[in-house]
């Protein structure tokens, strides 16, 4: 034995060797990142040199909260997105952001660069640190916030640590944390495997589990007189839109969304039914939902906003609910069984003559009417904004009267409607509408992006348009102005001050922010004959600049959704 | 035993009830918060509802981040602050000013307004949660960045808890976490105590063990032949700025002072040495500090960029450190005996006769020559603006050419200078000089706010002059047009496009956020002759309105103290 020498694999050159930036950016371009969020900060200075060598694109975007917002909207139209900031101040700044994206469930790839294993090792006192030589107090505060966090330290294990970690990032559809010391951006890591991709297909069930539960779930279906389908965020999230639509093609069953899985569904489908969202739904959906004997939710995230307030009035017993890792039906649990195979095999297996289908009762509702003075409001303005919605369209609404207005807006086929309505944090909207405007420009779609954002969360990330402009893109802004947090009014303090909010000149900030008339146009609209005009102006609808619109509604004016949603939750924060 | 009743003084009526979020506040004023920073969020609204009944003002902040930003810019002018932030969303934005607080020794007292005891009991699926049921995640996420976190959930061990955390946070001068559950905002606590006012002084040394270190101290000093003082950032925060000029008008001896002690020492005692950072200091200061056979540091933080880069040439043989906690001479370490009892009995003991005190030589510098061309120069700059600064004048300078270059301006008396050069969190100066030009206001003092902010870095937080003008604040903002992050410039990537930014018409945004004539003014200065003129001004000098100035300097100019610093760190970053 002492003869033979086995070669140190810990020592051995690599056959390939590549830079460990190089190898992360190389891995996150093949996995279809082109635009490559964040800030810089010297402990990530020499990483940002091998985006443009990678073929990726920087965004410096203003501050790191817009940076990940932003990153979480191109991901959710990209598919997965990176942000890159600097360890301590830029990271903690992108924790909401982050966290925000693990509460929605989008695939954030966040990297930090930070200071070198040596001046960890040696715990100096570095700017950027609290001081007391504890390297790992940030990536352990991003841990609730994460799927996974690795800390690239050892050249041998950092080609398969990424791999690693980009794949969990995918397949549990969650942010992950990639630590980058600064000398390690440099050294060098086995690039070969660069030439196989990395392996992003989900786990897949147990067959013979599988295979129990499909059973299940196909007698109640064939049995149920009349079932329908719920789908929500997770649906969209964790990528089974494909198979639900074959599905209801199939199968011809009626079919809701509820607030999060808005944009899911065709919804010029004969079999599409609307919103669900419990008591706040219109009566025909109400009715129809909770009088089924089977609800087949799939992705469902039955939270307070998503619900209006918990109003459901349906049973567990006709309820089978699909999730992305378990299936739930009635209250039988059936852990690791996750929706894609159950879907794939009830579109198999399915027996359409056993299947009861109740179409649906296509009442065609009659546009609300405008207010007699000519105010825009709420309840008009919702459902009037439709006939302005194109075919691909992407919507951003932000989290306020218009992210529960949209409820009522009819959607053209294909319109992707992006919100945050279980994190909820305001001002997400403005970077997410950059995210998601930036990723239909790089994959070279031919969408418009548009966002409805209330004056009072707009200030929060307001400088976010300063990087639509600066990248170039060309979404259209309407900012909702009604003087403060209506939302919050409408909880608690309907006239209190915290509520109130600073009157700006909003759209003199393209002005500002380096617009000029060629890149940028604003607008002001007061009343609905302006807003007809603006809305059937050619140059308008074609989008081709930045539009920027003040969009005036009434202070104390909210949807119906929003005021029995608030109601609600000003119930549960006073409960005793 | 079983025939007497012993009263439960759990179910005790309380013998003067007020409620809690009274109680808090209350305790806040007295303490003496007048202003609290935040942003409304509907886990907090019932709380918000008592800050005007307990006499403090709301200051809604444009968002969390800028809003801890303030509140840490308002405690080192007040001595302490409040900052209201909403769970989750509110909280988390927050984080990354509330760390660097806790890394610069700054009390924060960080409200976190949460969902009822009886949601996070039954793990509902609230907004605002990760979804997963838990409601501790992000109170420990702000473990390691506190020195107290504390959640109200019982009325019996409240106005306990709370008197104990304001303690923590004023003795220790780190920010505390106190989360309030929607529920426990209306619910009653004993008041009684209200009347007695906190205990706020610091433990006292164990006197052995104090008047033990004392007379090795002043072993040393009475024997050292050039002894000199050094003042550093922790000198400030815990609040030993009184002993320290007792014992230099008592002893005589030299004093100079750190970057982050800039502003602790009047600069105008025949003492006073000057700005003492290693390699980059003056010639004279580096030769005098150097020499000397016995360095007294008090409250040192030798960090990176208070170091110049760690180029400090003194030995620890000849050197006494004084810190908060504890002492230590040469190398021997004496825990647990904090400065402020040392100081106090060595002024009291020292032997002027044994002391050995080397006059310092003032060489009047002559001012540095403009540029011939006009061109405003970061080495003429900064000692030039000397003659505009005034006694007691706030002087808030951000991360970056104004940090470094500062420490070539003279101050006037009772200048207080605020930097955050630890942390080094770009965009923390708009929001501190927000709260300092408030906590300014509040305390009814003459002063003028003056603020040094990169381009680069005001982007960051920019709409927090949006609070300024809302709150009828007067600060003058210098905003150094330079074209984006010169110092990361110097560190790495000269040329690189991600240190660019995006060009802005800066000082048009006083008027997009509602500044009017009569409040605001806005200038732009391109030369020298330019700014002199405009610094003589008499209405520019009464600062009587925001004064906005777009400063122009060259694009690759920097403070001779950032260029060497830089360099330091892109050393250290490259290490291997």
């Amino acid at each position: 034995m002492s003869g033979t020498q086995t070669p140190d694999i810990r020592t051995q050159p690599f056959s390939k060797p590549v830079d460990t930036a190089e190898y992360l950016f190389t891995r996150l371009r093949q996995i279809g990142v082109r635009s490559v969020h964040g800030l810089p900060g010297d402990y990530n200075l020499v990483a940002l040199d091998y985006i443009p060598k990678c073929d990726l694109k920087w965004v410096g975007s203003v501050n790191e909260l817009n940076a990940a917002y932003a990153a979480d909207g191109y991901a959710r139209i990209n598919g997965i997105s990176a942000l890159v900031t600097t360890f301590g101040v830029g990271e903690l700044s992108a924790l909401n952001g982050v966290a925000g994206a693990y509460a929605e469930h989008v695939p954030v790839v966040h990297i930090v660069g930070c200071p070198s294993t040596i001046s960890q090792r040696r715990g100096m006192l570095l700017h950027h640190t609290l001081g007391n030589g504890d390297f790992n107090v940030f990536a352990n505060m991003s841990k609730e916030i994460t799927c996974e966090i690795t800390k690239l330290t050892t050249p041998n294990e950092i080609a398969n640590q990424i791999d690693h970690t980009l794949r969990q990032c995918w397949i549990h559809s969650k942010p992950v944390y990639i630590m980058l010391p600064t000398d390690m951006a440099e050294k060098k890591v086995e690039g070969a495997r660069l030439k196989n991709p990395i392996y992003l297909d989900e786990p897949e069930n147990e067959p013979q589990r599988e295979d129990y539960v499909v059973d299940v779930v196909l007698k109640y279906l064939h049995t149920a007189k009349d079932p329908i389908i719920l789908v929500d965020a997770c649906a969209i999230r964790h990528r089974v839109l494909g198979e639900i639509h074959e599905l209801i093609k199939k199968t011809k069953l009626p079919v809701f969304v509820t607030p999060m899985g808005k944009g899911a569904v065709n919804e010029e489908y004969e079999t599409y039914g609307g919103v669900y969202a419990g008591a706040s739904s219109h009566k025909d959906v109400l009715e129809r939902v909770e009088s089924s004997d089977l609800i087949l939710t799939v992705g469902a995230v039955k939270s307070d906003f998503n619900t209006a307030g918990f109003s459901y009035r349906t049973s567990q017993l006709n309820t089978i609910d699909l999730h992305s890792t378990h299936t739930v039906v009635r209250y039988s649990h059936y852990p690791g069984v996750g929706m894609r195979g159950v879907l794939q095999k009830v579109i198999e297996r399915v027996d359409l003559n056993k299947l009861n289908v109740q179409p649906i009762d296509h009442k065609e509702a009659a546009d609300p009417k405008p207010n007699a003075s000519g105010t825009i409001t709420q309840d008009w303005f919702w459902p009037w904004i439709s006939h302005f919605l194109q075919e691909d369209d992407v919507v951003v609404t932000e989290t306020g009267t218009a992210n529960f207005g949209i409820w009522d807006t009819r959607f053209p086929p294909n319109v992707t409607a992006l919100s945050q309505v279980l994190w909820g944090s305001i001002g997400w909207s403005v970077g997410a509408a950059q995210g998601a405007a930036l990723a239909v420009k790089d994959l070279e779609a031919n969408r418009r992006t548009i966002l409805f954002v209330g004056d009072g969360s707009f200030q929060l990330t307001a400088q976010e348009v300063s990087t639509m402009i600066r990248s170039g893109l060309n979404p259209i802004i309407f900012v909702i102005c009604n003087e403060g947090y209506t939302i919050e009014r409408y909880i608690h303090g309907m006239d209190a001050k915290y509520n109130d909010i600073s009157a700006w000149k909003f759209k003199e900030l393209v002005t500002v922010f380096g617009g000029t008339e060629d890149n940028v146009a604003k607008f002001q609209v007061r009343t609905v004959d302006e807003l007809k005009n603006l809305l059937a102006d050619k140059d308008f609808i074609a989008a081709k600049r930045l539009q920027f619109v003040e969009l005036y509604m009434p202070k104390m004016d909210a949807p119906r959704a929003l005021v029995a949603t608030a109601e609600a939750s000003a119930k549960t924060n006073a409960a005793t």
